[in-house]
């Protein structure tokens, strides 16, 4: 049986040399999928980076309105084929046509399109900073060379390798992608990708702006992260893979963005706890089942006071988890992966109190499930109790008092998320005071009183935290502009002639709305001659 | 004899276990100088990272005002010092009092103090943004660790660790530095270190806000910018080090900042060599011998079209760095560095027009030196001759023709910098279009028409590039606000209640003069009640 076309240089053609093949398959069934992809080898890599690098210089000469008009062609062609998406990525990834992929999920991609595409536009993305005294001029411009993005299994739209977050930030800052599908939505991603090949015959742009391979055996997951022509790299997945595409990028100086891991904490402090810890259980019991617990802000862990309202809460929660509908995860192995998590956890004194168990063939269930174990243990081995367990698995810790849960929260690695539920009187204020200026340095995001599964796609949005949450504590992958900004190298220009400076650095501001620097000012307006 | 000692929690304390002993040298004679300094052991290290993580934490309750006060404490006693730093830097480099040290450095230096100053009172630099419909505000703030700074041999103020450019933005974010000198400023470094702890009395600063270490074995500096407890390091100074301490770094996922080396290609455009030759050759000849050569934005090379204009370029830049001073540099293994640099590039067909040989003992002199290599011999060997010479050293590519000088901007390293000189009667232009665009991917800054030694302390200055000019194409060393922003991690606020947020997040803006982008608008003033 013929395997799938990878897209490569414009062209849907076949993989010559495979390394092998790969199939999706069907979470709720454990069906198998047609059709069959290809694995691809040196020679497609090389000639996709060839390609590549080609489009980085042939994008520098295209206007940015083109971009913002593929951006929005995009957009516009997903909505056009949402029947067939949400067919497609619930039968690959097992999650609920509605509301999640038709009405949650793909709103949030078009969306995420659309915002690249008024950032190309608009140009504040480029921080543009001038210095009329010292005719000094700056901006952020593209990298030189395509970006190579690693899709996720968990949002087989917004953050796919094509149409996804990352490839939305890549192209509006001027890059090519070369997307590296997830093998969990093999067709789901490669009809993103007719949707794109459409986009980019609309609008013209050069062919390889973007381009596919479904997968490469990990040694070339390695070259294509470590390639001289490369620009960049953006991974969202494991922290085993991430780590290893780390490696081979830091070796040689190529910028990676990684997000790849987290356990979320949440602090549930006794005036909450006293208040209102019924609704917060609930709140968690749904926070931790959302998506079958395959978020990467899924809270993992909960610490709170021990005692009655405490056993109360865990017997509500157990209570919760075990009444919610048992969900799908997406991949074979994923059931395998918790259950190691698990035996980490209970091996190092963790107890099961709900669930724990694969619900077996021929679905990838898996039991919403709840464990629990004491702060002192969890200070004798926090990294293991740390494990991530990506699924409906919470862990709640039990404190002895405030000073083992300010202990807890010095013993907490980086994380994306940190959470704090205290009372509305105030009454948790001097222990919120010191758990949050520790959480504050562990986490990206701090949330008061709520879940952080939901992460607004928001210019203040900070998907992205302290290592191993990420490679880097100032980058995020979700919000504009700043998730553009990782995909530009700054630019000065030193007494360049005036009409050699890109338009966003001339004394007239080409867009009228573009937020430009100038002497130190803020500004949407042209700079003025007199300063010039 | 006894050791220095070194500057510990805040404490002028002996090494108490040293791992041997180093001392500074002066250049201009050879003589070895006193007095005797510490390499420093584990337990120094261990003590300076305990308490630089404490003062991390107590630094985060510090009024930003006082932050800004003790940077111009700092400026300030350096000014009261400056006899005393300017005999003791020339001694301990062999640059010139005047104008260098005295008139251009110690100024630059104080000057980026001050103005580190500003940043850390006025925080326009916290980028702060508020999303007022989702109630989520983001900044960016300290690392919760200390910043650990390696000085280079090239700036005795301006980029010591002490003082120098990172040191100012690493505290402006509100981090503290524990500061690595430099061997060959060793007594220079100590000062400047007294002046500091001065500022720390007048200011009440935590003690350990600068800690002093004068030399690690390099098995312990690797330790220490791998340390789970730092925040972040700072690096400026040879390729093979700054490697070696990034690859620590980047393998537990620790943000490094690293300028490592740079050719600072030049090119010099056929009407410009016609129009003014003999022009540049004598900016070039200045250029290079600045320093004696030792400047990171040194342009190493020149690509010029070959012809009798070149012949009589080349001749003369030969006679005028014949007839410049001989130059002394910093220590007593740079004329062997460069020695050695110079042999790889003959061995790779180069040919030596000038100079090539140290001036001998007593001094650490070398002669000003030119070479000269044909194009096609630098497209075989890009590498080897682009290997840097630190020192009053410049090589000369003459290309067969046009497509020659292009083929030669592709086969480009990363540099700091990249300069185009090019005619007044655009008779230049065709072709400078297609270099820059080029030469654009390859440099942090570019220049048109003017030597790349000056580095304007400007908010749009990138003293900055790809690698292996540097770690990261996204980051410069000079120039704030975005030299702090690389010692600052993300912290975004998602629904945390209103007095618990920082600050700059809160509705009022808390100094006036703050820039923060509410709702996509830059502005200085409040966030108006009816928007939150």
């Amino acid at each position: 049986m013929s395997l799938e076309p990878v897209w490569i240089a414009g062209h849907w053609r076949e993989e010559s040399s495979p390394e092998g093949q790969l199939q999706s398959a069907n979470p709720r069934t454990g069906e198998t999928l047609e059709p069959r992809f290809p694995i691809s080898g040196d020679a497609t890599l090389k000639a996709a980076l060839a390609a590549g690098s080609e489009a980085a210089d042939e994008l520098r000469g295209v206007e940015p309105e083109r971009i913002a008009a593929f951006l929005e062609r995009c957009a516009d062609n997903l909505e056009r084929a949402v029947d067939v998406l949400v067919d497609t990525a619930h039968r690959e990834t097992g999650l609920a046509k509605e509301p999640r992929l038709r009405n949650v999920e793909l709103p949030r991609t078009v969306g995420q399109l659309r915002q690249a595409a008024l950032a190309a536009r608009e140009r504040s993305f480029c921080e543009a900073r001038i210095d009329t005294k010292n005719d000094i001029r700056s901006l952020r411009g593209p990298l030189g060379g395509a970006v190579a993005v690693f899709g996720p299994n968990n949002f087989p739209f917004a953050f796919n390798a094509v149409m996804g977050g990352d490839f939305a930030a890549a192209i509006a800052a001027g890059n090519p992608v070369i997307a590296k599908a997830h093998p969990g939505h093999l067709s789901t991603t490669r009809l993103l990708a007719e949707a794109a090949a459409e986009a980019i015959t609309q609008t013209g742009l050069p062919r390889a702006t973007v381009q596919l391979i479904y997968a490469l055996p990990p040694e070339l997951g390695l070259d294509l992260v470590a390639h001289p022509e490369l620009g960049a790299s953006a991974f969202t997945g494991s922290r085993r893979a991430g780590l290893a595409l780390k490696a081979a990028a830091d070796r040689v100086g190529k910028p990676i963005y990684l997000e790849m891991s987290a356990v979320n904490p949440l602090f549930i402090l006794p005036g909450a706890l006293r208040e209102r810890g019924s609704a917060i259980a609930k709140e968690l019991a749904g926070s931790c089942t959302l998506g079958t617990g395959q978020f990467c802000t899924k809270p993992g862990l909960s610490v709170l006071p021990e005692g009655p309202l405490a056993d109360a809460f865990s017997a509500e929660l157990k209570t919760l988890l075990e009444a919610a509908p048992v969900g799908v995860l997406f991949g074979s192995r994923s059931a395998a992966h918790i259950t190691e998590g698990l035996v980490t956890w209970t091996s190092h004194g963790a107890q099961l109190l709900a669930g724990g168990k694969p619900t077996g063939e021929p679905s990838f269930g898996f039991q919403n499930t709840l464990a629990i174990v004491t702060g002192a243990q969890f200070l004798k081995y926090p990294d293991a109790l740390q494990t991530e367990c990506f699924g409906p698995v919470h862990l709640l810790v039990f404190a002895s008092g405030t000073e083992e849960m300010l202990a807890i929260t010095n013993a907490l690695a980086g994380s994306l998320t940190g959470t704090i539920y205290s009372d509305t009187q105030n009454e948790d204020e001097a222990l919120q005071r010191r758990i949050s200026s520790r959480l504050r340095q562990r986490v990206g995001r701090l949330l008061n009183d709520k879940m952080p599964t939901g992460v607004a796609v928001s210019p203040a949005m900070n998907h992205g935290g302290p290592f191993p949450a990420t490679g880097h504590p100032g980058f995020t992958s979700v919000g504009m502009p700043a998730s553009i900004t990782r995909f530009t190298a700054l630019h000065c220009y030193d007494q360049v002639r005036a009409d050699r400076l890109p338009p966003e650095l001339r004394d007239h501001n080409p867009t009228g709305t573009m937020w430009r620097c100038v002497d130190g000012h803020w500004s949407q307006g042209n700079v003025s001659s007199k300063a010039s």
